[in-house]
């Protein structure tokens, strides 16, 4: 890929089920995540401007799903696939992070 | 973790020995960098600044293995542990990337 002006990494940590912290693949879902940013990036067709990668945990598992877009370096928790079209609308395509979805200070 | 000033990921992508794309944990080894990487930030006791995350592909397959650090967007390929404790040294710590180990602007 080209290098982009935004860069997407989708927490797909995996832990069992019964494991303390969760995970983000594991108890919250995040492969289905994965799929809807990659779906949104093909049907927007923004792969000059937008890269999707998956990453290993990046902290607040209890949270998550995690996403962390740079370089900004934004993180942001809890969310669904529901909230993809409006990442891609505000932030990834005109720079302004989506407020409701940002991680609480405390976690980074 | 806290938010880092720089942000390491190492491309743990892995693709069957005979898969024309090689990968960079199959063919090019990164599983053992990635543990270089973490090891180095454990010596250095880093983890305030600098965060080490395993990633998906980022691109360059053949030139493995690939290596990201935002919030700069510099690429670095066939990246070995015995380049990890320069990196750390020149760009994690000290902000000045690692001109030898940059890749080519064709893929990056």
């Amino acid at each position: 890929m080209s290098r982009p002006t935004r860069h997407v990494f989708v927490c797909t940590q995996n832990r069992p089920p019964q494991h303390p912290r969760g995970s983000c693949a594991g108890s919250k879902g995040s492969t289905a995540l994965l799929q809807a940013f990659w779906a949104e990036q093909q049907k927007r067709q923004t792969y000059e401007q937008v890269a999707v990668t998956y990453s290993g945990c990046l902290g607040p598992c209890d949270r998550g799903p995690n996403v962390l877009v740079y370089p900004e370096g934004v993180l942001y928790s809890g969310v669904t696939p529901d909230d993809v079209a409006e990442i891609f609308t505000s932030h990834l395509e005109n720079g302004a992070p989506l407020e409701r979805l940002i991680a609480a200070e405390e976690v980074w």
